[in-house]
């Protein structure tokens, strides 16, 4: 779960001129399709906006800008990788379902964070992000219900809405009916979400597993960043809780092993694993079988769990240093509370009116530093959601210190 | 492109027990989830009909089966990894495109090949098969018009069925009016088809492109078996010789380096690029780094070249022992074309009635050999199609030998 790809444009999607000086692309998703393949098009890719912050953010991957943007893991934690214990039959094609002994594996560890499973119902996925595939084309299709946090991870927005959901929001800490108008599916990030970093209390987990086993919806819970924690908070997952309602948990290696290895999995309820198991194969047939027999000898070795206890130490020494110069440089301009696990820090910016942060991403970038502007992030699309959203993990200290300087000179200025 | 994962069911989705005695996932495709959960899902899953085939045929995994019926290329052809060359950043998150030199190398090699494309229109695929479901998602809704050969490969089918397709079907070598109605999509396989190993002729290439421009239809092809030719024939992509319409061309390292690397890519017209690069990123963000790296060393290798010559000859060997076996055994039950490339023979058998093989092969799994009944690759659903599909590039030659008098046996008895 990420979505530091939206760095990224199309390659030559948005230049002029490719960096090789061929003749490039230049039209823009579902935009410059000429008018007889717009007739063909499939009526979802109506729903695809072209997304500015795309086109704008993917200079942020320049060797000069400090990003703040993504949600990129520090370069410096990655594994040293080994091919000695791969067979050569792992290069042969596999299961759908994943390797088996990474599976046992996944199923043992959760099953001691409080979420019971069998081996039989997980599922390897080419990255969590797939999980939202899948399980957006089991459930949604024009006006389905779906129930997420207001904000949210926006490439989970974005395979939803190509789907064609209809949003209603929930908020954790409401003591209101939690999930309203019986969605079909309830989509929550309850462990450090992204982008504000909350960390849901037990109360809070255990209410919305109710609000869900009430109405009758399935739960997708996203866990990406539960292993990245630095204070105390209450992680056990919300489908343990559940009682009669469907659910799928998923989770990822990309924040505690690489992202670049595209690894995660899924668990979900017995009866809906069929189909899921099936969208996957129909999806990619499998998953990389060189990252699982990886990743699974990673998590069979002697020092995971000295791995894991090295990148919390790593991670909350950043976001200490970075909570340093927000104090210094944001205090009488924004407000935030710091995360207590997670990548992010999510500001709303005091302003005596809403501000459009994609207004100001542009000349943020001029100025060599790339954020993330707030608005995407919301269901319903806002104009001026007056939030951003900051990484602390990828940057240096030293490329922290200049960014986020800089950042507040600008916001102050406007 | 394989269903080669049809082998594999849903892991215990049909066992009684699993094999480490864990209780299980016992429901079908779609078919045993909770009324509950039934009423929430999406339309298409409707239309997932649940395979009795893949259930039987994950036994054909056993290794006391000789299996003719996936698409496994020879384990002992896979090339030695590694990971001298990977750079830790490749570790990290990558371009949603695809690492760049990786495009370079994939552009030059289709321009050699008669398609003139820039690297800008390369888009690197988790395996072929991604390609399928993204240009479904782009251009498939309830009752679109899809034209496809029929037969065809079997998971493009099912993934079209998810999207609601509406088929019309059309033959090369008919010198009718090839792609009718106007259809939104028009699907190919024209070099060693799959299941037929029919290779186009330069004619019906020409003609299928005239028929596409003259329509407007899109063309997706699909080549991922081009370099395993065995007899010389024209190969130059269809795509190649269209004028006007707008097309989609893909391809696999799944056969020529190795399935288990998961690595394919697509190309297409300047103006499908953005979306189809969005609807990647909506997937799975991007496509694993070190396969890509890896895949990468291997092309740029200054043994490539010989590697694929070593691997022709291994299969132009491996078909005309199987060949031999087919006129000894299948000769007075059996008529077939000799596969001039490709992976398969396909066989149609001579009956008074016509033949459902799919009810002859629970008996072969029983007596020891797999095949691939013939009636899941055609578009219009056959209940008995007479046809079977026998894969050659897998089973050692004993093993081959074994099984087709086995199966010969058993037809003729039938």
């Amino acid at each position: 779960m990420n979505e530091s790809m939206t760095l990224e444009s199309a390659c030559g999607a948005s230049d002029g001129e490719s960096p090789r000086g061929k003749s490039v692309v230049t039209a823009k998703v579902g935009e410059e399709v000429s008018p007889k393949v717009t007739a063909r098009l499939a009526e979802r890719i109506s729903r695809l906006a072209a997304s500015p912050i795309r086109d704008i953010l993917k200079v942020a991957n320049r060797a000069d800008v400090v990003s703040f943007a993504g949600g990129l893991p520090d370069g410096e934690s990655f594994p040293d990788l080994s091919l000695e214990t791969i067979s050569q039959q792992a290069l042969q094609y596999g299961p759908t379902e994943g390797e088996e002994q990474l599976r046992d594996w996944i199923a043992e560890d959760l099953t001691k964070r409080g979420l019971s499973v069998a081996a039989d119902c997980v599922l390897i996925l080419s990255g969590s992000q797939q999980g939202i595939d899948l399980v957006a084309k089991m459930f949604v299709s024009d006006k389905t219900k779906v129930a997420v946090e207001s904000p949210t991870y926006l490439a989970a927005l974005q395979v939803f809405n190509l789907f064609g959901a209809d949003y209603t929001s929930f908020c954790p800490q409401s003591s209101d009916k939690l999930v309203d108008g019986s969605p079909a599916l309830t989509y929550c990030i309850p462990t450090f979400q992204n982008p504000t970093s909350y960390c849901y209390t037990k109360a809070e987990r255990q209410r919305l597993a109710s609000a869900c086993d009430a109405s009758g919806s399935v739960l997708l819970e996203d866990d990406p960043y539960r292993d990245l924690v630095y204070d105390q908070c209450d992680r056990q997952p919300v489908c343990s809780y559940l009682k009669r309602s469907e659910w799928i948990y998923q989770s990822s290696f990309s924040k505690t092993l690489a992202p670049g290895l595209r690894l995660g999995y899924l668990v979900c309820s017995p009866s809906l694993y069929p189909t899921l198991s099936w969208l996957k194969q129909a999806a990619d047939l499998h998953s990389n079988r060189l990252s699982q027999q990886l990743v699974l000898s990673l998590l069979q070795g002697t020092d995971y769990e000295a791995r894991l206890g090295k990148l919390i130490v790593r991670y909350r020494k950043k976001r200490d240093h970075f909570e340093a110069l927000l104090q210094e440089h944001f205090s009488d301009i924004a407000s935030w509370t710091v995360p207590a696990g997670g990548l992010f820090f999510w500001l709303k910016l005091h302003s005596a009116r809403a501000i459009d942060t994609r207004e100001l991403l542009q000349e943020a970038i001029a100025r060599g530093v790339a954020f993330m502007p707030g608005e995407p992030f919301f269901s319903v699309p806002r104009d001026a959601a007056s939030h951003i959203r900051l990484n602390f993990s990828n940057a240096s200290a030293q490329q922290s210190s200049t960014g986020v300087k800089i950042l507040a000179d600008l916001f102050r200025s406007h």
